[in-house]
């Protein structure tokens, strides 16, 4: 098994950012909206509705590794939604054996635990991820900062939620990743120029 | 200003040698046990009750900050610890304005906020620290793994204390680092070494 880098990101911390750089530099995969590709290819499912139902978080809100030994899942949402994780599972790992790449959110972390990818955590303070979304045009331009704030909580609650409910572990929780980056302040590029600077030979 | 790196680190997780080596690698001075000298020599007390002063919590657990604006600081302990805390503030201001420089813990990060340290957290889970502490003979060979644990433990609590109630800020939460890095089942070496990898132009 080659290099497998996972990157689980807050939104506007620019994760996505630091993920495409990383594997510019090492010249390996990058991949994201690839897999979504696959699991709507997979399941036969609009790759819209695929990106909905795991941008959304889960109904129930027991760990499904409890919910399936108590037998609690027999809506058709959360058959669909436990369909669609159990394809993105198979993509990931598929993608993650045929070569060198990183992999950016989807409990890819988790997923590939067996093969011990290389784990990074991106965050960042609430000003710099605004700030962020503004330049990056992520968000309306027209939201307040206080109505960018309230968005920006939304999108980290439902990764939090989903994280946590596929994997049975703390989003963001830094004895869960290999390295935690605090982008606040700064530029992806100069993170990654700052980190290459301090760890050179 | 130059590099300065501060190292924050949970006891047993290799913070100080990862400090030595980033040193080492970008040839700058690297300081620890020279803060505790230059305190003892500027307040005219023993080297070892400094550091047995440091290391120990302080007795009341008001943050300082809160503490002095009610003056409840009259005891005779209380006042050598905040002198102390003041003559390290001073010594750890000139070193680093002295020169490009690596600092473990002795809360040089917040000590030194205005000049904008590069600041890292060090960390890992017990077992690796177990292992760790067994290596480099940090702790009595002949303890037990449970006692070992309680031992680790004990000393992160006076850091933690320690550091909460001279910053007012959270000893170990990833917001108040640059990066964190996790260095559980790893050689020091190999950490710096991924991380040139992932990094590397």
């Amino acid at each position: 098994m080659g290099i497998i880098i996972t990157i689980g990101r807050e939104f506007g911390s620019g994760g996505r950012e630091l993920g495409t750089r990383i594997a510019e530099k090492l010249g390996i995969a990058y991949y994201d909206r690839e897999i979504l590709e696959e699991i709507s290819k997979k399941t036969s499912l609009a790759e819209e509705y695929v990106t909905q139902v795991i941008e959304r978080k889960p109904t129930i809100h027991y760990p499904i590794t409890i919910a399936n030994s108590f037998g609690i899942y027999d809506n058709d949402l959360n058959k669909t939604q436990n369909k669609i994780f159990a394809e993105q599972n198979n993509v990931i790992r598929d993608l993650a054996t045929k070569s060198d790449c990183v992999i950016v959110g989807r409990c890819a972390d988790y997923i590939l635990r067996d093969y011990n990818p290389f784990r990074i955590f991106v965050y960042a303070d609430m000003e710099s991820k605004i700030k962020r979304c503004r330049e990056k045009r992520e968000i309306d331009k027209d939201l307040s900062d206080r109505q960018m704030k309230r968005y920006i909580k939304r999108i980290d609650k439902h990764r939090r939620d989903y994280y946590e409910f596929y994997t049975g572990l703390s989003w963001g929780k830094k004895e869960n990743y290999d390295i935690c980056i605090n982008t606040s302040g700064k530029k992806i590029k100069d993170v990654v120029d700052e980190i290459v600077k301090i760890f050179q030979k």
